[in-house]
């Protein structure tokens, strides 16, 4: 059993996502070390109790249960396989999970690293962006052993309520591909969609009344459309993210010799979209860039 | 007010969908005469009282209100406009509607023509399936006068659950557009993902687990990958229906000079499949054709 008295959790990385989740264990009643490289962000925490920790190093060197949450592949491989990272200097018997979304073949190489010094990884990718995480309804993916999987549930049961094994090492940032592979294309279509609606005098507002509920429903046609008709471009999910997510799909797919016209069509038009400076904008700004071109 | 001592319902096109569709109305009491090109697709609802005539020409002589639900362009055309249609020989005041997915063009024409002739016309596409239909939940999408659209209401409230006035003539169509272009795109990104689940050596099933109700997840992820994953490419929806949609789309989207990357990639895809002999599929089979392309 993973209990609060036998066990400490480490988290690194407090983004959006990040604060949230490590805030619901806290609440659990774990005790909490934290490391992100912005202090500030820390603050909410450690008034909750969290103990700060000065690196990654020092976060391993006191848990042994660590969850990462960070920003891109680079980040993880540091975090994980650098000289001042967690598997070089963690405990034996540590549980390490990242929930970071990265390359399945990172996800690979950080369990076996990890099975070398007697740690066991996980690979834990989530869905479900900022509210997600505030609510704890998050989605979690997870690639790793079976029974490591099983022996972590307690903790994912806190911060998701979607908590699904899918394989081996790495299987749970395959499954997140797949997700994003799922989405790519989908925003170009209801991207189309509001602006056909717009140029043929319709008003998309009611046009959505018609389409939203049957065969074109989709959680980005109820949450992201409404967004695009009124202008509103802000980041749920962030562009910059979106491509890292679907270049590092693309690469996968290449790799297994997968034709994916979709998520190319995709990935060129938010590249697109981030070579005109767009890239802190949320996904459905997609609308507005194809709509301009018209 | 519509009732049924006072009107009588001509219905024309008795396939899977009409056949329903007039069954609810034979149902709700109002005397109902039929033509469909294949007579013996009438049979049940002649059994059910409806009477039998021999072409639109004789519909129109007999019916003040004359519902239509035929396969393409051309048919539309011919039933309404030819010189045995039903504007050259029905009765003025006569309400026709025309609920074929057909184009914006067309409806705006047979509205005009109507007009001419004291006729008022409607565009009234549906979304919803064989099922909606049978179920009476289809997705009613109109054009035309708004009072006219008001006087008729009573008679979709009998096969449909959600009916939107969308605007003036060829509003409904062009609503239909909206609907078939959003999910032309879709079905790429969910045949792509669940051909990278099968390629990534992931168990398909237990990755709609994770991807289904989140931000993937759409009507299609939910109702059509589990038929991609068991191999059923029965149709609900024809791919050689799908694609005479997309085509009216494209072919919409030119003359408005939109640029629609996401509805031309569908289009071509599903031009391959049906180049292949895979028409009288139902449009999941698009996994299949990109599948056996990898």
């Amino acid at each position: 059993m993973i209990s609060p008295e036998e066990n400490k959790v480490g988290f690194i990385g407090l983004g959006v996502m990040g604060k949230s989740m490590a805030t619901h264990i806290l609440n659990a009643g774990f005790p909490v070390v934290v490391y992100t490289r912005t202090k500030e962000k820390a603050e909410s925490l450690v008034q909750l109790g969290a103990k700060w920790a000065e690196s990654p190093m020092e976060v391993a060197a006191q848990a042994n249960i660590i969850i990462s949450m960070v920003g891109y592949p680079s980040d993880v491989r540091e975090v994980y396989l650098g000289d001042k990272g967690i598997i070089a200097n963690g405990q034996p018997h540590s549980y390490l999970i990242d929930m970071t979304t990265s390359t399945p073949t990172l996800a690979k190489e950080i369990y076996d690293e990890a099975k070398r010094k007697e740690m066991y990884a996980l690979d834990a990718p989530v869905s479900g962006g900022d509210r997600g995480a505030r609510e704890a309804t998050l989605s979690i993916m997870v690639g790793g052993d079976q029974e490591v999987f099983n022996k972590m549930k307690p903790i994912f049961d806190l911060i998701g309520s979607t908590i699904v094994y899918q394989g081996k090492a790495g299987s749970g940032q395959h499954t997140k591909m797949c997700n994003q592979i799922t989405i790519a294309s989908n925003m170009i279509g209801v991207s189309e969609a509001i602006i056909y609606a717009e140029k043929s005098g319709l008003d998309p507002e009611t046009v959505l009344q018609s389409i939203s509920t049957g065969a074109a429903g989709s959680w980005s046609l109820s949450n992201l459309a409404p967004r695009m008709i009124e202008g509103d471009f802000e980041p749920g999910f962030y562009i910059k993210h979106f491509l890292k997510d679907m270049r590092i799909a693309l690469d996968e797919a290449r790799k297994m010799e997968i034709e994916m016209p979709g998520l190319t069509l995709a990935e060129q038009l938010y590249s697109d979209l981030a070579n005109v400076g767009e890239e802190n904008r949320g996904t459905q700004a997609l609308y507005k860039y194809m709509s301009e071109k018209c």
